[in-house]
Order: C-alpha cells, then sequence, then structure tokens
C-alpha cells in the first residue's frame, strides 16, 4: 500500500469510508482521525458530508491523515476506499486512486472483476458472530490498520479505549483482533 | 442574525463549535448538519480537525449548512461561533465574523467586554437540571437555533429522533425546548 505524497515532507492518507445510514463509518472515521493526532502525533480531518440525495442513500465520511497540516478537508481520490454497501461503491469506486486499495465487506458489496486491488472480508457477518452487528465498523477498521499502517494498532486501540463506553471496549478489542486476523490470512474468529 | 452570501443565489451559515472531549460538540455539528440536508433539503457538510495540539485542549467541529454544494468545508470566518469551554473561546473567538453571533455557555466562558453580539445561558447547568449533562449540546442546540433559524425546529427535532437511542428522546427534546426558551427570554425549565 502507498500512501499519496502531501505538499510537505511527509505522507498523506486520503481515505474514504462508504456505507449507509446506522453502519457507524462516521465513528470509524473519527476513530481513525484521533488514533492519528492524539497518539501517534499527525494531523487528521475528519469530514461528513449531508445532502438531500443522502436520505437512505450511500452516504461517506472522508479521512485525511498527514504528516502536515491538512490545507484542504475533501478526498478527491483515495488511498483507500472502504465500502459496506452496493450502493456506495457504485458511487465511490471512480474515486479510487488508480495504485489505491479497495476493501469491501464481501457479504454485501459486489465488487466488479475489472476493478484491481480489491480485498475485504464479511464485516458484518463477523460481527454478528463476535455478539452485536454494531462492531461491523471495528472489523473493518481493524483489516485497515493491518492492511495499511495508516495508524498504529495501539493508536487505534487508545482511541476506541478514549471513546467508546467501557462496557462495550472488551467486544470492540475482539471486533479490531478479528479485522487484523482476517487481513493477515488468518481465520477471524 | 445574518448569513453570509454564498456563491450561488442562496445563503451559507457557517458555524464552529468549539469545547473540549466529551461535551458532545462532534454530535451537536452531525445533528445540525442532518437537519438541514435530511429534513430541509439543504446541503450541509461537518468537518472535525484533530491536531497533535487536541489532547485534553480545546477542540472544534465546524458545520456549513447551504443552498448550493459546499465547495470548502473549512469554516474560516464563523457566522456563529458556540464556545463551551474558556480555551475554545480563546482560541476561536478572533474567527467570528463582524456581524456575527457568539453564544457561550456562561457557566463555563467568561467573554471579554470587547466582545459585542455575545449571548449564551448556562447550557451545562440546565443539562444537569433536566437529569444529564450529557444533554448540553442539545441544550446549545435548542437555544442556536431558535436564535438564528439555520434549520427548522422540525429539521432538528427529526434529525434527534432518528440519530440518538429511543430512551434518550424525551430527555433530549427536553433539552431542546430549555435552550430555545432560553432564547426567547424565557425561563428555561
Amino acid at each position: 500500500m502507498t500512501a499519496s505524497a502531501s505538499n510537505g515532507a511527509g505522507t498523506t492518507w486520503r481515505i474514504r469510508f462508504g456505507g449507509v445510514g446506522g453502519q457507524g463509518i462516521v465513528l470509524a472515521g473519527r476513530l481513525l482521525g484521533q488514533a492519528a493526532a492524539l497518539h501517534d502525533g499527525k494531523e487528521a480531518v475528519c469530514t461528513q458530508t449531508y445532502g438531500p440525495e443522502a436520505r437512505g442513500g450511500a452516504s461517506r465520511t472522508d479521512v485525511i491523515v498527514s504528516d502536515d497540516p491538512v490545507d484542504y478537508p475533501f478526498v478527491i481520490e483515495a488511498d483507500v476506499l472502504a465500502v459496506l454497501f452496493q450502493e456506495a461503491y457504485a458511487k465511490y469506486r471512480d474515486c479510487l486512486a488508480p495504485e489505491g486499495l479497495m476493501i469491501i465487506d464481501t457479504g454485501l458489496v459486489n465488487a466488479d472483476n475489472s476493478d484491481e486491488n480489491v480485498c475485504g472480508l464479511p464485516a458484518t457477518e463477523i460481527a454478528e458472530k463476535l455478539g452485536n452487528r454494531v462492531v461491523t465498523n471495528v472489523v473493518i477498521l481493524g483489516y485497515l490498520v493491518e492492511k495499511t499502517g495508516v495508524v498504529s494498532r495501539d493508536a487505534i486501540e487508545a482511541a476506541i479505549r478514549a471513546t467508546v463506553k467501557p462496557k462495550v471496549i472488551d467486544l470492540d478489542m475482539r471486533a479490531l483482533e478479528a479485522g487484523a486476523r482476517a487481513a493477515r490470512g488468518e481465520d477471524p474468529l
């Protein structure tokens, strides 16, 4: 995986989560941004766009993680596109950079054969087997962080511990590990 | 209250919430953005910026609500600045537009006498009297929406109902009404 060059000396990751309401992609983006900034010493911006077409349709959360301050927070071309909803796949696939990585929930999204660099896991199904589909977003995060290294595993764990309710931390940690195991080619459960 | 002109025929509201972790300003911004887009037919963008300095310090959530698509989602000059933390007041007060409105939690923020267009309410105290300080952000939202009309009361109520857990909807509605009553000069409780 490659990140795009930024204006400064460092690197910039441009990440888009595409899904539908209730899948927790806003929280996924926020956890990634906080992990980068608060625990890995980077700059991060998280943007949600709401338009009239968003009612029940595909929605997105963009996250930019950079060694330098972020000038322009919209993601025009994504280094990583994580999609959990077929309509979001159709809407956002063209924003993926030529060398970019597409991550899909294989239980919910059918990617076209012409797409390159597609990988994924049945995140929703894994979350259900762990006990609650609300951690689908954390399964995806575990996968994404393991595949890309955009933030450290310690950083994303610290962001989760600082953000979610105490009673769900244990479930979130298992979801994160399940996603990471899938990214390493191991049985996630 | 005035909104700034946008590039198109309509108007644009640039709103910044400044606070500290745990005050729920990210959710406040998100509710406002969803109210505008999903229920009032406008465009909205919500942006959170995370930097290494954010650890325990002032943080912000920017919301832009417009009749037209939003080209640039950062708020450079705010039409409305709502601050719930003294350090956030100090950090962001200079971003307020000349005719802009500053809203403060009067229990937590002391504004300078030189500031114009400052108004506010003891939002945290009101939330505690309603039963839980976690609805401080909704008290502020009720005040802001009543003062500015940036979104309709129906829209913000619908966004809350669609977003929060069923068991807290009633408390949130009372918090929203308390903020609105304060904005109308009535006893909030």
